[in-house]
């Protein structure tokens, strides 16, 4: 099945810094741009606060631009499509995001996403800008095996991380203390994808690459990184089957806890089939004896147009179900 | 371009129960499944509120079942994809809806949805069921020319009437005043929508129609009714400049007026591509003199996985801007 070609842009070369104006302009009670492809809170907190910023690269929306505001990020720095934001971008985001508190710069692990980072804390040092940490986040089970955690992508289970870390933040907490509830968020999730289908570059109008119309592939990254390997497209149910308990022995999460869900659509899913898939997730979590404390079901981190989702679990205790509920307010994603 | 054959259900005869099933099971604090193919609010409202009821085909998810809950409808009918709830159900919604103030049956203007409504109140009078009242709402301009409003479809532009009619039904209101503010948000909203791309039904599996990869449509309806004709695709700055005016034109908007903006995903395009689209429009807005009170883009309505997106306007006037801004909590529509 062939992606979509033609796209509702205008010149490619313009396509990031379009697209940042016209969602500044759309949302310009929560969130504006600020020069160097930053986009930051309408309203920056006081004095003192623990600033959080992250760098993405582009076609993952509404990660993360929707995910600037009260409650949640202080500042993001925008990438060109799929490629992570410079030192020198990301530099500027830590400054605009270090309101005395210091800045922790989240990293959804990829290489260059990983890289750029880093050497934005050595630009960081060079200039003496102090109180700045990084936290290396990753998620996706089909990545690297139990055991090397570390070294897995960061997909959309990360969604839980920003969530609660942003709540967390929004409180009088130090900087070591932020760095160690992502890292707690974390490592108590776990995600795996599946898509049916490719989606288009804007920039190259060329397919990101090629899929059979009753193929499907277990694991794929958010940016068509391989996974696990193609197989014969299933039915939902069988799907989710196939996919659950691989990530339920994988933490494990076990009989008695309780979770959060997210069933992220990668793009052009449907409602209709996430419904499903999730009436058919929910009935075998609680065969499992695992409780849903509460599940989100949309397009968060998306990959352009690709037909697929991400299904990722977390599990909370009673400090990450109140951070959790705790309010927010970014453009695409509010909490009452 | 080929629309994704290859749904994520399981048997298509299950899939609309299965749906309803799945998404009550994930936002069991907003909504549940009334049988009949119900859903209605978890915490229906106090004795004497005018209860509101619409009935919707399947395939526009996040619509009808994501504006249930409060500050939003009481009850929303479920059918079969794209075809209309039958008359039995319609009753029973109605039935449900009702509290004691009346119930206010709401009907997105196609053949099939307005022959099941009227003969739901039908059943009524015959029934000896009083106090039931339907407002028949239409936006879409490509439909039928200007003059003959009343012969136009029902599409993404509705959007404004269901959340500030929803807001205003949780008022001290009659019945006749709830369909009278439903008439002026309709009689002040204009869409118009474009689609790059068919999409597959899942009972089927077959395409709903064909459409080359650089070709674009001006007005197809919400089930791929035909509008204005196809054309070459365009650019997102050009597509805007077509449409735009048409829409300026139709009602008129005037400079000085204030208007609230859609920009809803029919499906598979990207935010990236919307927000492109705003930038322009929002600039081409100033322009005319008109001022952006608030926007929303994403998929509001969608037809399955088409690629494509509605611009739809709402003139405001101090009470739609209040109406607009109170609080909703439905699963995909939520106001702080």
């Amino acid at each position: 099945m062939a992606p979509r070609l033609h796209k509702l842009i205008n010149r490619p070369e313009d396509l990031v810094d379009e697209m940042l104006e016209g969602f500044c302009a759309a949302y310009a009670d929560i969130a504006r741009c600020g020069g160097d492809r930053l986009v930051m809170r309408a309203q920056p907190k006081a004095i003192g606060k623990v600033g959080l910023v992250m760098g993405s690269g582009s076609g993952h929306e509404p990660a993360m631009l929707g995910w600037v505001g009260e409650g949640l990020f202080d500042v993001v720095v925008a990438g060109e499509v799929f490629a992570a934001p410079g030192p020198e971008n990301m530099l500027a985001g830590i400054r605009a995001a270090d309101r005395g508190g210091g800045a922790l710069v989240c990293v959804s692990h990829h290489a260059g996403d990983r890289l750029n980072a880093e050497l934005a804390l050595e630009l960081c040092e060079i200039e003496g800008i102090e109180n700045v940490e990084m936290v290396l986040l990753y998620d996706d089970i089909s990545s690297a095996p139990k055991g090397r955690e570390a070294e897995r992508r960061g997909t959309a289970g990360l969604f839980f991380v920003w969530k609660m870390l942003g709540a967390y933040c929004e409180g009088d907490v130090s900087l070591a203390s932020a760095k160690a509830l992502a890292e707690k968020v974390r490592d108590n999730t776990r995600s795996l994808a599946v898509s049916l289908s490719s989606c288009a570059s804007p920039v190259t109008g060329q397919a990101m690459f090629e899929m059979g119309a009753d193929e499907m592939e277990i694991g794929m990254g958010l940016h068509g990184e391989k996974g696990m390997g193609r197989q014969k497209a299933l039915s939902a149910n069988e799907t989710i089957d196939l996919m659950l308990p691989l990530l339920l022995e994988d933490l494990p999460y076990r009989a008695g806890d309780e979770v959060l869900v997210l069933l992220n659509n990668s793009g052009s899913l449907t409602l209709m089939e996430l419904f499903i898939l999730y009436r058919h997730a929910a009935a075998r979590l609680a065969e499992a004896g695992i409780d849903v404390y509460r599940c989100w079901i949309g397009p968060y981190a998306t990959t352009l147009e690709t037909a697929g989702f991400a299904l990722a679990l977390c599990r909370v205790d009673e400090q990450l179900k109140a951070l959790w509920d705790a309010p927010a307010n970014g453009a695409y994603m509010k909490q009452l």
